[in-house]
């Protein structure tokens, strides 16, 4: 036996003695105080998957680390890092130790290479499975859950060329369970449910860990890093959740490993398609050769895209210990390894670039391209539910977490589960229909859409639902009935049925409060009383078209609800709009029986009603719709943003029956002449239907009361308090998924174009909050299935924010 | 053996001589002159699919047929009809043989129930197959392909209970070959390609003649059918094209049969996902019970949205004859099939009563809701590629197709492959990102997609690309940056930097052509003509700011291209809006000529230029921008309808640096403050970065020359001519994916509020083109992947009701 001359070391021993921790302990009742997401880019690192269980994974992670290690041509050490993050039927079954015993027999069979050290670690086991290692006596008084078992053994090969620095092959499996069944069953039997976040944690420390190191010198070294899921790419983890889903927070580049026999084809485009359906991106696909050419279907499918590997036949006498197989597979891995280098170096420049690039090619809205540097760019890598997962390049390259707090202009919702559903149904709603044409026609989706609509925010007073792309269009909609509306109401309209073009010497107002803010199209500007969104700069057409009111409003300081009131207003022309909060007009809680007063009054004058409820509806403030804040209704309501759950644009304007008959006539130029080419879109019906009804379910909002009419309270009271006495802050306002301040400023650094805030941004964004100020204000929104937990720690991240905002104005 | 006194006939025999047929004959090259897709809803039918293959497809479809047809509840006359369309490894398998023989036997054991008459029939076969059936000699002198196989079965059990009127099985293979080895495997080797047009012919003529029966009869008689699919979801079929793409046109509801064993669960998730990408909709999934109870996780992940069946396991022993196993399985199928009744009856009855809801509960945009009776609505079931699925329900009740030649309000483009695509796209963007917020900050879609379209349509003048919703508002932020440039150009802009509201002497104004159409928001209105979409009744704030021209126009007629010129023009003011088309102004090609010299005028001026091409862009017009046609680039142009491939609301404004630049200052006051919730949202910027590439790539769009520059002409020239010289037609207009022509018509029977062509629209809507008039103009727009013979097909369609429509109205 030469091969056992060139082994220098070969212990086996356990860590530490064996100890349990109860399922209690190791999960817990609030994952977002787990520490957040971090993975490092510093060196490339794949998540390995299979169409099905007993494909060849870990055959394929052994490759890869045979590839990267024993190469001949580079001398210089280099790490490669196994991770098996979930194993079942351990300890019979181990694949962190195949790899490692595997890598030993082909370190000493290629030659030469650099020596090379190599570890294997299994950390947590269940009882049954650390009894089968350990022969320990399972006695009633043993705790179920996962104990740190410490199992760990490690060789040392010399290598016969290289400079002689020592190459190193670490394998680790993080969790392992007795019985070869799915993990969820066997930790159902074994250990109890072990969360998601708890697996997570575990994996990004290791990541973190074995990639950085705890010094600057492990960046010298080439580090490759696989992490091998268990049984296919839906199959469930430890908690029930599917691993696909259950990785998904790391998006890690992906290999899927195919299957080559007979059906094999179905079996791993689905499984492509079900990693795609994640936001995954896969980087090449590679299976075992059974003959039947599967890669020519394969690759007609991924039209080129993906490149497809054929591994040769592996041999099916289980005696055989593969070392043919891996010399006969060397070429393949060679170039599965080549590929993922590439595709690693690729998304690293791509990522690095693009702050730079958006900077010469975008126009952003609402930026002024002069006051945003390079280095102010955040670049998204992806959404995972409420948070942004961010590109870092500050001394490491790595890819963090953010609450996404401004909802990304206060259109988003859902947790990762209903983005989930979501993604699902906006493929199936694509597949189904694309967009088809809505005028006269119908179709499941809209059909759906409407009857929701018309049963939640608008039930018993809206009969009919308008569809548009935005909340601009939906108020220009809405305009345009109110005006039909009091013209027939007013007796104007026998003399234009007759001449359309007579009359304009009539002149038709709003009457909206000061403040608000309904849109950039001209008509919704219109509506808005002067600012600096409607000066000359903006827009030379905007006249201003209303009577514009001072409304009172409510706000919180030093821990007491304040009213402040206005001079006072007039009802005395054409229309209302009415809202609850002025979103971008600085996050004022307008009084609500200053509104519901204001409503009825104009009801009585029959001066139609709107509800601009673009931003406040759909749970924002708390419930499904602002108007039972105000305890009235409107004719005419808007709705928007957060109804699709965030996905896409899509508005609606609901309106009363006596709204929509006005527009009933013999001739199609008194039928509403207003549309939009995706009027009525598929996919927005579809995503809209799926929200609304998510959002309002107690069974999937956990925030809802069970009778699904009021969110439960998201704010901790006592933190809002402590903010509210801030002495840098001026008013707080918190209700529904909304909380936000004011800065105490002064002259300039007060109003809408202030970069007053703009330091306190950059400290929550260093603490993983994402927001965006409205001049001096500040607000962190969540969603309406954010649990209060999480908005708790926002609150105190703000708090901390605060006191080194403080100190730096120094007030 | 008792059984066999029962058994009244057996018989077997060919009903033909074997007879092959060459690919080249059974195959087509214009697939759209087959007979249109035809569905019957007049009996429940079900495409069973499994996630893998030997799922156990064929038991489940003979359970089934058992409970259907030997319960002993039902003493009526029933009839089972089991479809196979594809069937490889024959004749040693062959699960219509299977079901046939199964079922004989379990009607002999399972009484009473009425007397059943079961048949086997295989239509076709390659030339192996049907070797190995006939023992045929295989000369050279054989051609390859399908033959006419004609093999078929019959029995006859009389039963003990019931009327003594007979129930039927009915077995159907429709294609075989010998191989048993993945089809498109076995069709390569053994009969060459079967084009998809030609198994769904077969198949859907099958239903028809099954389902319908030649008479009135059969629609009395309870029938219930099973589609079998051949592997998994995605297996290929013998064209190559995977089955869940394949038999997509039909879009049949789905059983799913899962897998039961270890790893299953993953495979049962993942083949359900790849049907909800098509648009499938699934009944529910059964699967075999292998100890593993997958069906927790199976459904915990449907949220119990889809009922899951679980069936005892099958015994292993092949010499099995599994009467027990059915027997055992019967509680589990009786429910299954209860299960799958009560989503027909469901489907049934929604689609039945959506007409009436629609016209209840929404508004349509530009629709006199009046003028349209419940009869009038079109229900469309889904969409594939160009093609509507529509319910009718005329005397049977069916799903039949219609070509959607409104192209859905001008938005549509993709081919079905392209469809399935987006579809992927879609799923995959919607999960990786959902939206993310766009100001100052970058995210992949948004960068690839601002690329390519400054690669593309901006190629050589633009700069920036800045993202909206729709045209519209796409067209609002065009005439904000033009009123900034030309403020800033023509010193205007120094007064309103020290005082924004300053200045509203000023009056900008648009120099514009009458008859165009930019949108419905108030701005985009202003910059149009005074029309019936703009008069007091529409929108009383609306004055028209521009000075308006008459173009001249170009046309064909009676074969001839015609200039049809204008009384003049001035140009004295401010700006010009250009297009080279006008869409909803009734389709009028404006002389290219007039808009290069107006352009260039313009810039002499000093008078920054629009090019809406909202409508024009991305090939619509044989290029991928309407400036190509003019050779001359604007200041500022607009895209959207087809820019994400017709399947979301996205849309884009372009301008070049010197318009950038004139909104660059320090402060954000000066910057562009438009904005709408989803700027730059990740899904529309998903969808149009897969179009731009698609349509332009000659790989996947054939249309495309191979410089990637233009379109072949689609419309045949001999059609067009033909056309234009009709009696009925007055002008006109064919270009790119664009056919228009103007009904001659006078007095009220012109314009936009024309009811005249609504007895065309109705033939040519029988007749399977979806179309729909503006006023006295009917058009067809194809997509830019659509083959020229589609075209010609719809050019015929369109002459045959225009000799109809000429006959009704008697010119």
């Amino acid at each position: 036996m030469p091969h056992l001359s060139h082994l220098f070391l070969c212990r086996r021993y356990h860590l530490k003695n064996f100890s349990t921790t109860t399922t209690t302990t190791t999960t817990t009742n609030t994952p977002v105080t787990r520490s957040p997401l971090y993975l490092p880019l510093s060196h490339p690192t794949f998540l390995i998957w299979a169409a099905n269980t007993s494909l060849g994974k870990t055959l394929v992670s052994a490759g890869l680390a045979a590839s990267f290690l024993l190469s001949e041509s580079s001398s210089d050490p280099r790490k490669f890092l196994y991770l098996k993050p979930i194993q079942t039927g351990f300890p019979s079954d181990s694949d962190s130790s195949f790899v490692f015993r595997k890598l030993s027999h082909l370190s000493l069979r290629r030659q030469p290479h650099s020596p090379l050290f190599s570890s294997n670690h299994v950390l947590r086991a269940s009882l049954p499975a650390a009894n089968s290692v350990l022969g320990y006596g399972c006695g009633t008084s043993c705790e179920r859950g996962m104990g740190n078992l410490g199992w760990y053994e490690e060789r040392r090969v010399e290598g016969e060329g290289g400079s002689g620095a020592v190459s190193e092959l670490v394998c680790k499996t993080l969790y392992a369970w007795r019985e070869a069944v799915s993990p969820h069953l066997a930790a159902e039997r074994e250990s109890g449910v072990v969360e998601d976040a708890v697996v997570m944690d575990t994996l990004h420390n290791c990541l973190r860990v074995e990639l950085e190191g705890a010094g600057d010198t492990r960046k010298e070294i080439d580090v490759f890093c696989v992490v091998e899921s268990a049984g296919g790419v839906a199959s469930p983890g430890p908690s029930g959740s599917l691993q696909c889903d259950l990785y998904r927070p790391l998006r890690l580049p992906a290999i899927l490993v195919g299957d080559g026999r007979l059906g094999g084809i179905s079996g791993t485009i689905s499984a492509y398609e079900s990693l795609k359906l994640r936001g995954y991106d896969i980087a090449a696909v590679v299976f075992e050769d059974h003959g039947l050419v599967n890669e020519v279907p394969l690759l007609s499918y991924l039209r080129n895209r993906v490149p497809v590997l054929v591994l040769p036949p592996v041999p099916e006498d289980l005696s055989n210990d593969l070392m043919e197989w891996f010399d006969e597979s060397r070429g393949v891995f060679d170039s599965l390894k080549e590929k993922m280098l590439s595709a690693y170096s690729e998304r690293i420049k791509r990522l690095r670039g693009m702050p730079k690039k958006a900077g010469e090619i975008f126009w952003w809205p609402f930026t002024q391209h002069k006051l945003v540097p390079e280095g102010a760019v955040t670049v998204i890598d992806s959404r995972y539910g409420e948070n942004f997962a961010v590109f870092k390049a500050h001394n490491n390259e790595f890819i963090t977490q953010q609450f996404d707090a401004c909802a990304s202009w206060w259109t988003q919702g859902p947790d990762a589960t209903l983005q989930t559903e979501l993604a699902r149904d906006m493929g199936y709603a694509a597949a189904r229909f694309g967009h088809v044409m809505f005028p006269e026609n119908v179709y499941e989706p809209a059909l759906e859409c409407a009857e929701l609509l018309l049963e939640g925010v608008g039930k018993g007073w809206a009969s009919r639902a308008y569809f548009s792309d935005n909340g601009s269009t939906a108020i220009e909609i809405a305009l345009k009935m109110a005006f039909r509306k009091f013209s027939f109401d007013h007796g104007l309209l026998s003399d234009f049925r007759k001449d359309n073009m007579a009359g304009r010497g009539v002149e038709l107002m709003v009457l909206a409060l000061r403040g608000s803010y309904h849109g950039d199209t001209l008509g919704a500007m219109e509506a808005q009383a002067p600012s600096s969104y409607t000066g000359f700069l903006q827009q030379p057409w905007y006249t201003g078209r209303g009577l514009f009111l001072d409304p009172p409003t409510v706000y919180m300081c030093n821990s007491t609800w304040n009213l402040a009131l206005p001079e006072g207003f007039h009802l005395e022309t054409s229309k209302l709009e009415n809202i609850v909060i002025q979103g971008a007009g600085g996050m004022h809680m307008v009084d609500p029986l200053f509104q519901r007063v204001l409503a009825n009054e104009c009801r009585l004058k029959r001066i139609p009603v709107i509800f601009d409820e673009v931003f406040t509806g759909f749970w924002r403030l708390g419930k499904e719709t602002a108007a039972e804040l105000l305890c009235c209704a409107p004719d005419i309501a808007c709705f928007g943003k957060l109804m699709t759950g965030g996905v896409i644009p899509f508005a609606t304007t609901l309106a009363t029956n006596a709204v929509f008959t006005s527009f009933l006539a013999d001739s199609k130029l008194m039928a509403l002449l207003h549309g939009h080419s995706y009027s009525g879109h598929a996919m927005g019906c579809t995503a809209a239907a799926k929200s609304i009804k998510w959002f309002k379910d107690p069974q999937t909002n956990l925030n809802v009361n069970s009778e699904g009419t009021s969110l439960r309270e998201l704010w901790d009271e006592e933190l809002v308090g402590q903010i509210s006495s801030h002495p840098a802050v001026q008013r707080v306002v918190a209700l529904g998924t909304l909380f936000a301040l004011e800065l105490r400023a002064e002259g300039s650094n007060a109003g809408y174009a202030s970069l007053f805030a703009s330091s306190l941004v950059q400290i929550l964004r260093e603490d993983g909050v994402w927001t965006r100020p409205l001049g001096n204000v500040i607000y962190l929104m969540c969603g309406p299935c954010t649990s209060p937990e999480i908005c708790s720690h926002l609150l105190v991240k703000l708090y901390k924010g605060l006191e080194q905002f403080y100190q730096i104005k120094a007030y």
